[in-house]
């Protein structure tokens, strides 16, 4: 069993990796007691980031054995001025996709009672004193400041996502909408509302119509294609994979589809766009990508590459256009977005796996062999584990 | 003598490249008659900028022999999409840092008489047709349009600025304040206009005092830091020349100086400033540039390096910012930031130099030892040329 700090007392079931085979097996570990501004949930489903497989592998260097994934989200890990010890520390303090029932409530908790839906996200701490923290963008507090937080800083929240149960403190918890299914309301906590901010903040929740891109059609991408669709646009899927064409205009109403390794297709819809979202973590160059947005466009990068992106002045020169980025969204908004959801019925496409197919379903997410978001049946309400 | 396109029957005299030496002589050749919409200016003053050196020395591979400098700027080469042998095509159309006097009017050009004191900067043609040249932006006019533009396409302006008279059509010619001395005032139809659009775009000639950064300290950059003083901001020069403090701060007004080698100074300053004006063109990474950055804040790129900038993802993320490209400005607006300059007597910091000295001043320009735009006295009022 894992060393604990004081008071975390209660006992936990759940699935980590033990070394850099990244192969995720059953663990048991402490939680923190539910402190006055605590809730506790029982784990119903976390959704599979495709960052959990760079954790468990230890791919950035920085991963802690055993890794408890289901804690973190691609967007979330700090300025490259950030040491690694500081990444590091930060690791255990984060969650991910998570959906469960309140099992406990502190005292001081007026939000939330016993049984409710609820969703845990991206953020579990943030400095509670700065411009953003009181103006609820906690998401943008300057995580530098988690080093003087003492409270989280103890380890109070540990291990992540994939496990039975989890303490948050109430501000970093939000009410899943009534008619959304649990577990495919899951991811909406990482890519629902990693894609939600930027386009809200691109007034692409109001009604006036725009052409707008999303470039890559994965566990973001197909979110944001479902919003841009519900909000009426006009929705241009950018992708390498020409395979994915009929999906993404037959299934997600996709009005256009650009393979982008095709220059012709590139070069016939250059200026057309108003907006689009990056969602690929891979390296690659977004010269050809802004080129396809009108003058005064801008491209939202929420894929995170680890790598500096190649970014050539000219298309953004030519075309007076931003490359901006964005991280999750606040508490505030993570709400908004479920009650979004909830108001138009969208939810994420998933394929819930059981905890025992843990391993298989990160090899298939390594390949996107996915479509589009694996979701761990934590409780094991469709398996017997 | 030049090959030329019928009626270009005006023989002029000017200075030119003739191999990649660089070594600029004299060279005489022809410009096109008067059109109707046309007005021809006897050249007084044209500015040498950075890219000069890149053209004579045939740096970037496209020029074309002989060369008559001073017809381009910086940042107005096209996308790397664009053909060498387009962008080459687009050379000759181009002008620079010009002031002059009006000299012949067509029969359609009512805005200016003869003996007007003129402004001619980058831009020479556009389509004309285009949603942004109906709206004046015709900056943003896609030039690829140029291509089927037959007039100029004929070889209409065939060569720069450093030479004795102009024909240019009335469109792209400006007045120059009566109170500005025409050499001073020459750099201010391209440095002058590639710092004012960006800086205009986020509301810094307006009331509010904001906290703004100027990347690099060459001829752009000390024309952002005079309008940022005179219209009240608090303005941060960021320099690798920690020599230029002084400069910065007492000649120029800077309120905060960093040296950006230096990690304490700039760690000092993190999330400090609203917008940064990035001004340089060598390849340099704009990470901990943008860590001084606000959350939501935007920097501006105006130097367009010719290779890809390293862009780390984390930053934009973190902080939600932008990273924003603007190239030069309308022909309005061009106006609109001489007659500013007239109102606040802003000018640029010059050097005049005769023809004859055009070849010492661009290899001192390669060495940055300018303080900070050579303007060369192409009629000779203050030499024997």
């Amino acid at each position: 069993m894992a060393q604990t700090t004081p008071n975390h007392t209660q006992t936990v079931s759940g699935w980590a990796a033990h070394d850099s085979s990244g192969v995720i097996t059953p663990y048991t570990f402490k939680r923190r007691e539910n402190g006055i501004n605590d809730v506790t949930i029982d784990i119903l489903y976390c959704g599979m980031c495709h960052t959990d497989i760079h954790h468990v592998k230890n791919e950035w260097g920085i991963t802690m054995y055993p890794v408890v994934p289901g804690y973190t989200c691609k967007s979330t890990y700090g300025s490259p001025h950030l040491t690694a010890q500081f990444l590091h520390s930060l690791l255990p303090l984060k969650m991910h996709e998570i959906t469960g029932l309140i099992t406990k409530v502190g005292s001081n908790v007026t939000k939330f009672k016993i049984g409710d839906k609820v969703g845990v996200g991206c953020l579990a701490a943030s400095c509670l004193e700065c411009e953003f923290c009181k103006d609820s963008q906690e998401n943008y507090c300057d995580q530098i400041q988690f080093t003087y937080n003492g409270i989280f800083w103890d380890g109070s929240i540990t291990y992540g996502g994939y496990s039975k149960m989890l303490v948050a403190d109430q501000r970093y918890v939000v009410f899943v909408p009534e008619n959304l299914p649990m577990d495919a309301a899951a991811p909406l906590l990482c890519a629902g509302i990693t894609v939600y901010c930027p386009m809200k903040d691109h007034n692409l929740f109001e009604s006036q119509k725009k052409n707008i891109g999303v470039v890559g059609l994965g566990g973001l991408g197909h979110v944001a294609v479902k919003f841009g669709k519900a909000f009426g646009h006009h929705v241009t899927v950018i992708s390498t994979s020409p395979s994915k064409e009929k999906e993404a205009r037959e299934r997600l109403g996709a009005d256009d589809f650009i393979v982008s390794t095709d220059a012709g297709q590139m070069q016939s819809r250059k200026r057309t766009l108003d907006f689009i979202l990056d969602t690929v973590s891979a390296h690659h160059s977004l010269g050809p990508t802004l080129e396809l947005l009108k003058v005064n466009g801008t491209l939202v990068i929420v894929g995170a590459p680890d790598k500096p992106i190649a970014l050539p002045s000219f298309p953004l020169i030519f075309g007076k256009r931003a490359v901006k980025g964005s991280m999750t969204g606040s508490m505030k908004e993570t709400q908004e977005m479920m009650d979004l959801c909830g108001k138009h019925n969208i939810i994420c496409d998933i394929e819930t796996v059981t905890p025992n197919e843990i391993n298989d379903a990160l090899d298939r997410l390594k390949k996107n062999d996915i479509k589009y978001r694996f979701v761990i049946d934590i409780a094991g309400k469709s398996s017997n584990l």
